[in-house]
């Protein structure tokens, strides 16, 4: 696909589109007249959990679209790469990322909120919801993003696929101490992880990454679809929330809202009434939203 | 203080009994005659969250109390350590606990509960819970504990100080937000923490231990007993699921209940009546109940 009639740059240069959340990677890499020349995948890439795994999950995917392109692995260092992870909004995570050795001859980046709205709206104002592994609302309002939640697995991320997954837990966990009933949803989980017991399923999740709990999340909706009370209680919750950041983005911006992420399709029909209404496709993917914004100079690490 | 008339074991030999909590250890040594030589407090010793942390803590508590009884560093060799901790439920924490090279004698334990439990009713059936950094409710049924709750900061410890902090900046982080009211509480946890945004709150908290978000607990009831109406909201959440992991234990046991940790007090009252009505006292304190329940041979790792 060709995005621009324009040229990006000198002939030679190539760009890296990158799109990092948390369970997985995706790079795109385009040529000089913005031509697609391949796509890559690798996983997880949230700079505030892992910097390490997102710095070779970044490597991994970029290494794979200039593979795909059948480029020589040199070609990493032509490459500006532009990329858009989960957690670089947080200063310290930021700036480790700023620190990387990387083998490109640019690494530059924003959050990958930012680079999916500015996909997604072309630049224009316009809000987004996105949810996958965590969950966020954003709003680029004359060019500037404004966030709501996005506040990682601790503290935030409601509605997500992880958090979803991290309450049927914590459902099933009480339902095993006998202070919840112990129905459709508490007996998917233990087969799910194989555990049989509060300590079996503490000891297996207690340090596990987000994306663990993110498995379950397709049983959930099973059987929130298939009415069961436990299960549809939670997906209420989340989407309760999902729609309420997704309100204020929607009022801050003025413009439509698209909906991306992993679990986006799966939670679109729980969204309030008033957020499906305003509904609409995105323009671009946020790997080009990636390019573009670095292109016009809007990532925070820019620095030519 | 001298629990018992017959002496514990042959003369020269020392006990010290552990307690140890996601916040503090706490050690009492004790001669053959189960007289108290002395005391010692260190930092935490939750060994399924970091095991390293807590054998220093074990070590500086043992050490304090060692130094307390003016008796010489070398009498380390001399003891027989047993302990209650905070996450010994895990097989993976435990495992690594027993292949510790200690410098005692020989070093038992079993979980902070079941120490609890054991010196709070004399080794007899009955109840504890437990409310300090995490939140925790068992029963001892004719020599075997029932445990009910204690499944960690991510995954349960509801109505726990670390819970209801983690709670209140959950809120706080929604109120930035727009979508919760800025009220008194959201304003407190932002002067606590001195965070003014929902990133700088995020960015310190997100990695942050559980005692580092008990630290809100005591603003948290304070507004709540001036009936703000979020810490109101919160600490009625937290003590209705105390309630109802204390009266799953108190069905269990058919004894009394004994009220422990550092939130018990400021909660008590918030606690459902039922449950405030089977108050009863402890006999002894958990370190002589690591030491008795070591002696009567129900330590799970108990080898003599």
């Amino acid at each position: 696909m060709t995005h621009e009639t324009t040229p990006l740059s000198p002939a030679g240069t190539l760009y890296a589109g990158i799109d990092g959340g948390g369970t997985k990677c995706r790079a795109e890499l385009y040529n000089a007249d913005g031509k697609l020349l391949g796509a890559g995948i690798a996983g997880a890439a949230n700079i505030a959990r892992d910097s390490e795994i997102a710095k070779r999950s970044i490597l991994d995917a970029v290494t794979a679209a200039v593979s795909e392109a059948q480029l020589p692995p040199e070609s990493l260092g032509q490459i500006r790469a532009c990329g858009g992870f989960a957690g670089a909004n947080l200063p310290s995570a930021a700036n480790i990322m700023r620190q990387w050795q990387h083998p490109f001859q640019s690494f530059d980046f924003s959050s990958d909120l930012h680079t999916a709205l500015y996909g997604a709206h072309n630049g224009e104002n316009g809000a987004v919801l996105v949810i996958g592994t965590g969950s966020c609302a954003a709003a680029l309002v004359s060019g500037q993003l404004q966030q709501f939640g996005g506040h990682g697995f601790l503290l935030g991320d409601k509605g997500s696929g992880a958090w979803l997954g991290k309450q049927a837990v914590i459902h099933t966990l009480e339902a095993i101490d006998g202070i919840q009933q112990h129905g459709a949803l508490a007996a998917a989980v233990q087969a799910h992880y194989q555990c049989h017991s509060a300590t079996a399923l503490v000891d297996k999740l207690n340090q596990a990454h987000p994306g663990v709990f993110g498995e379950l999340c397709p049983l959930i909706l099973q059987l929130a679809n298939d009415g069961e009370a436990s299960a549809r209680a939670l997906v209420a919750e989340g989407s309760t929330y999902l729609s309420a950041i997704a309100r204020k983005a929607l009022q801050n911006s003025g413009g439509k809202l698209v909906l991306t992420g992993g679990v986006a399709g799966a939670l679109q029909r729980w969204l309030d009434t008033d957020i499906r209404e305003q509904l609409s496709t995105s323009h671009y993917g946020p790997e080009w939203g990636a390019i573009m914004l670095y292109q016009n100079g809007g990532m925070p690490s820019h620095g030519n």
